[in-house]
């Protein structure tokens, strides 16, 4: 049996032994079929959540798309739900239940904790004493709750958190492009290594930290020589202070709310969001598993209901 | 003598009698000679913004690869700097005096004016009192200034504007992915039609009121279906009272500071904004040119300086 995450931007898929996360952009129309074939042979378990992205004109021809591509792969796949159960074929409850499936792994282990995952672009904040009130929440309703947030690790656009930045004691407006993204300002700020930058940077540029300076810069429409290594780091600096600001908010309120007396974290941001908020990092316990946490807890899940 | 402007989105060629708009994503390498060889033949006045576009190291890259493109084509063109003058070769004095040409040429006419270009992606609110003292200024200096603002009528994404909008009566924090373009909200606003919806589109779908619909939604990861016509509308009124408050504010510092007394503009979203800041529309004095000023401008004191 092997766990299968098909995210917008991500595909992981997790075996007994190993995790493997391919770069696959379905709004690019990326060959999901092709990129599975080498998994073929026995069972699988799946979540999504890549029905959302913008080349399906809706979330159900998003699910059935990705559904059909599964199916011509593999022989008689699980898809987990929003409701907490499998089905069989291309259903509504299919929209976005990777969340659920790692609390539903998770919930047994860990009844009091909230767990946070911060993967590439999103952010989940999953309260598991409340497991049962929040089956059934589409992304929509996780948003409101602040159960969702859109940001993460390496795909966000700088400009869509930070509106100004003092460069030299001079507050600078922001462009709007997608000029520079959280990966170049994690990297600078050696949060991540270059082997971490797992996306394509927005200039298609290079992972090395001089590129990530010039993406910075040209936050501003600066050359990194007009605002020098510094005003690059300033740049990254601050949309740290406001990334953090926001995930801490949303952790706290979602403790709060449920009484949960441990935070999990998961994901990309694991370690360094376990530092920041004091939380228990599920990658030392699970290893590289925990960079995919919904594709390895769906495996678990249906093992243990087979 | 034709004017050319080559921006990061687009190419705009002026002649005596016509304005040409060819969207030109240099970050994709668009073929720049090209799109220009259909206009080859006579003398040619340059301005540019477009080195900013992150397929170049640096700006200076940008210019050179620019002014090459252009030799390529034209004869012995001149290429107007941020210090008010032609040059015939690349040097760092041609990165972004787009808006200085346009200056230029109106503050003869209107010595007292602030002029407001809102274009495609960006807006320059340039005090023509000042224009001496404007000279020599980076974008990096005009974002500082309150000169250069990163919102525009068609290709800014919503999420570097709203960070929530209410759905419903509930606060509802948005994606941060390119899911909607201003251009969809001003569509669906009514503030322009689908054929001046000129860039593609965030998910390469139609310009029609219905796709800019389903991209709205997305905003907060739904289908239309889930919040309904009002609530993609709400989405784009959000951000348009955002957006109209930072042009707004912006324009009214510039104005008091430069003492000026009357107000132009142009660009595409000339009409709209001369209605909302009690402006008035150059679009009703010089036709489509408006759209197209810096090369219009840059054409006319070329013409002037010869």
């Amino acid at each position: 049996m092997i766990g299968i995450d098909v995210g917008g931007a991500n595909l992981k898929v997790v075996d007994e032994e190993s995790v493997h996360i391919h770069y696959c952009p379905l709004w690019k129309g990326a060959p999901l079929a092709d990129l599975l074939t080498p998994y073929q042979g026995g069972a699988a378990a799946v979540v999504m959540s890549g029905e959302l992205a913008d080349s399906f004109s809706c979330k159900m021809d998003g699910i059935c798309h990705i559904v059909d591509a599964i199916k011509s792969v593999f022989r008689a796949p699980l898809f987990y739900g929003t409701d907490g159960r499998f089905h069989t074929s291309a259903v509504p409850q299919l929209a976005a239940a990777n969340w659920l499936a790692s609390a539903d792994w998770l919930r047994e282990r860990y009844p009091e904790a909230v767990f946070l995952d911060i993967g590439s672009t999103t952010t989940d904040i999953i309260p598991l004493p409340l497991y049962n009130e929040m089956k059934g929440m589409t992304d929509l309703r996780r948003l409101q709750g602040g159960y969702l947030i859109y940001t993460g690790m390496l795909r966000t656009n700088l400009a869509a958190h930070i509106r100004s930045v003092e460069i030299d004691g001079i507050r600078t407006p922001v462009s709007t492009e997608y000029f520079a993204a959280s990966a170049d300002a994690h990297l600078v700020l050696g949060h991540i290594r270059d082997a971490d930058y797992t996306c394509p940077a927005p200039d298609w540029g290079g992972a090395t930290y001089q590129a990530s300076l010039r993406r910075l810069a040209r936050v501003v429409c600066a050359d990194p020589d007009e605002i020098g290594e510094r005003g690059a780091i300033r740049i990254a600096e601050r949309f740290w202070e406001v990334q953090r600001e926001i995930i801490s908010k949303a952790v706290q309120q979602v403790m709060g709310e449920s009484g949960a007396d441990m935070l999990l974290t998961c994901g990309i941001g694991s370690a360094l969001f376990a530092r920041e908020l004091n939380g228990r990092d599920l990658r030392e316990e699970m290893g590289e598993a925990s960079d995919a946490l919904p594709a390895y807890a769906v495996r678990e899940v249906a093992l243990r209901s087979a």
